[in-house]
């Protein structure tokens, strides 16, 4: 494995190595030693054009406690903006030493065509509404954690579909995985190309709801919604948000997750938002912990010795 | 003690342990030790909903010299500003790895709320008009260090106090450590609250002057003034600036301060703020040297070896 | 040497051997060693007036591999624009702690003032359009590499002379090594003072190519262009853009080089850009090695141990 640009080029080995590779680390990390020294003199370089502070510090504090030196480039106020194209950008910054690329663009395939390019690993943090392949495989690593498995789990992915990279990796990654996905949103929150995907469709999250065992409310983003399309709040979050009432309907082990950052009262009421039930703040600790694995796999350094 | 929220909360022996650990760092700095190990693999997290570079880069540089990882985290173009609570980030940052949150944040109170959310500790770094308890710290650690003593220390506090967490703080800080702090500005420029302050005020800089042991001058916060109360800069400084008449007025072992940055010719002339009398930048080395004393003492650190 | 301000401050001893520590560095990282003690427990401040997210990442990789840690300072947002000056500004860096100050200003001028209020080394990462001396020691290593000599090597510098501190540099620190600069530019875009410069000036591109060894072709400053004395950008390209015809013009070993980022079709065309004979990439690669032999030599670290 050289590059991560999309949960669906996953085989079930490798989504099963990084899961157990990440497990590992967390074992490592509980012990209290929290700085490894397996990618010391690595350079990691996160490559954002788009703001995402919560992904670029997560990638960063992985990076870290592998002991590799990050650098953080903003694509704002960089060469990008005096017309730069991506691939000379990407080239400048192989040739000075980048080991990995972490990728965010708001173009899909962008980290694709940067894999092309550069000799060194490329990791896709986000592109465009197509792929965010390790927020994927964080809450492959959640619900296993907490459910004890992922063959045959029943995952329900809740909400704006139509604009979520998010749901979309979860769906590739969790069909290879063996759990059986429901995507619940409204028709106009669905992307057209849905009826290919590995999973199944339903407009009404109370009949879902009894049958799950994870649910996955997905954040609505409220800055890409087409008036005419998109109800509004109240209508969206009466028919769709995940309040008590509808919590109740979910059966007693069951749990639920957000990727972050949540709207609360919108698609997920605070109450449910700070359930015990809910792995929501564990599901960011394990992004850092899945991106060390990811990082420790692509760039192939071998776990040695530990820093006390 | 796990988090410096107030000047307000440091009891006497609490603050003397801060300055004593700074006095001990500070030499060891001396013998030309630039790092010490003792919070590698710690994770230090600057979040900043204002700027301040200056603020930002001295604790960074404490973080580092004390071989913590540090990442910096401005608000702008985060998560936050799509609309995601202080509450939220806050967890995010804690379930990611941070051990300290350093805040700064233009609403008064907020380090108090965060430091009710993590298990890790928070360190002001300024909110709103109401404290910058490292600031004090720095301020008292460089008096004693010039003047030997803080006790009976008399010591003139000049200018907008109205908008100055600075003031404040010293104030408190150093009525615990048993100076005697006189508040000196313009009606229309100190807050009401100030009767139950433990200081004296004055209206009259010329008769504090001769007096006073420190003249802390503070930042005239133009942006902040109100075109109704503040005279205009030059009758500001004709009657509340330091300029070398006055200067003269002082006794000869009497120190001139400031916080920075300063508004030369305004608050403070150039001749003043560069004398040798002026501990202006003696000031920030000293902040460096403050905060990394904070950091150690709360993440309970227990300085070992030495890196070479 | 304590500071690298100007490329004309550089004596040919100086020079050589900036260009000879770079190369025994690069030999260093040849054998897999990515990371050097050196200058552990500095600081190194990268303090940019401009964007450069290239020249700041630069600068920064550059560091962090001796060791050294790295703290950015964007003046946007900073107290530079609540109206510190810089020398405030500088002193403030330096009672932080700051061993070196990398610097980029749009003044001409900047860093040689601040060398003159620090006790710490003061390199100029570009200032105005005055000087970039680090670019013209990276481009000097990478022409030495391919070529094997920079004493008599006939160097074509061509393009928007006028805004453009890296050609300046080049001129003076070629021409101390002993090269022949000829500089190729329309009238309109050649400074007044040129006449002085160690070098010759021609207007026709195609008379210069066939003589030259190296060609570096200029980013055009297409910001910065009056419109009254820049062709169109066709015309421009037309009369001194390095397309393939011209290159066949080269004889078989001369190579193309470009300070970066390229406005390819405007001034080179892609497939110029991307030939073997380009060394454009490696300008980048080599960048780093030049700028870590600056800060190893200015800050005086011994070439010690090695991290595994």
């Amino acid at each position: 494995m050289k590059h991560l640009i999309s949960a669906g080029d996953l085989g079930r080995d490798d989504a099963l190595l990084i899961l157990d590779t990440a497990e590992e680390l967390a074992r490592v990390s509980e012990r209290s030693i929290k700085k490894l020294p397996t990618l010391r003199g690595r350079t990691v370089v996160n490559l954002f054009f788009e703001d995402s502070t919560r992904t670029r510090i997560s990638f960063e504090a992985a990076a870290k406690r592998l002991s590799a030196d990050v650098i953080n480039f903003s694509a704002k106020g960089s060469s990008v903006s005096k017309g730069e194209s991506l691939k000379d950008t990407a080239l400048t910054l192989e040739a000075m030493g980048a080991d990995a690329v972490v990728i965010r663009h708001s173009a899909s395939g962008a980290p694709h065509r940067l894999a092309t390019w550069v000799r060194g690993s490329v990791v896709n943090a986000g592109d465009g509404t197509h792929e965010h392949p390790t927020q994927a495989l964080l809450d492959a690593f959640s619900m296993r954690r907490r459910m004890g498995r992922l063959e045959g789990l029943k995952v329900a992915v809740v909400g704006d579909v139509l604009h979520s990279r998010v749901a979309r990796s979860n769906v590739l990654l969790l069909s290879t995985l063996g759990a059986e996905v429901t995507l619940v949103a409204p028709p106009t929150l669905l992307p057209v190309a849905v009826e290919n995907w590995p999973c199944q469709v339903s407009y009404d999250l109370d009949a879902v709801l009894p049958k799950s065992d994870v649910v996955m409310m997905l954040r609505v983003q409220l800055e890409r919604q087409n008036a005419a399309f998109f109800p509004s709040a109240r209508e969206y979050s009466r028919r769709y948000g995940l309040d008590r009432q509808r919590f109740a309907k979910l059966h007693d082990d069951a749990i639920v997750m957000h990727p972050g950052p949540m709207n609360r009262g919108m698609e997920i009421s605070a109450e449910v938002a700070d359930s015990p039930r809910s792995t929501i703040v564990e599901q960011v600790g394990n992004g850092v912990t899945v991106r060390m694995a990811v990082l420790y796999l692509l760039l192939g350094g071998a776990i040695g010795g530990e820093v006390k």
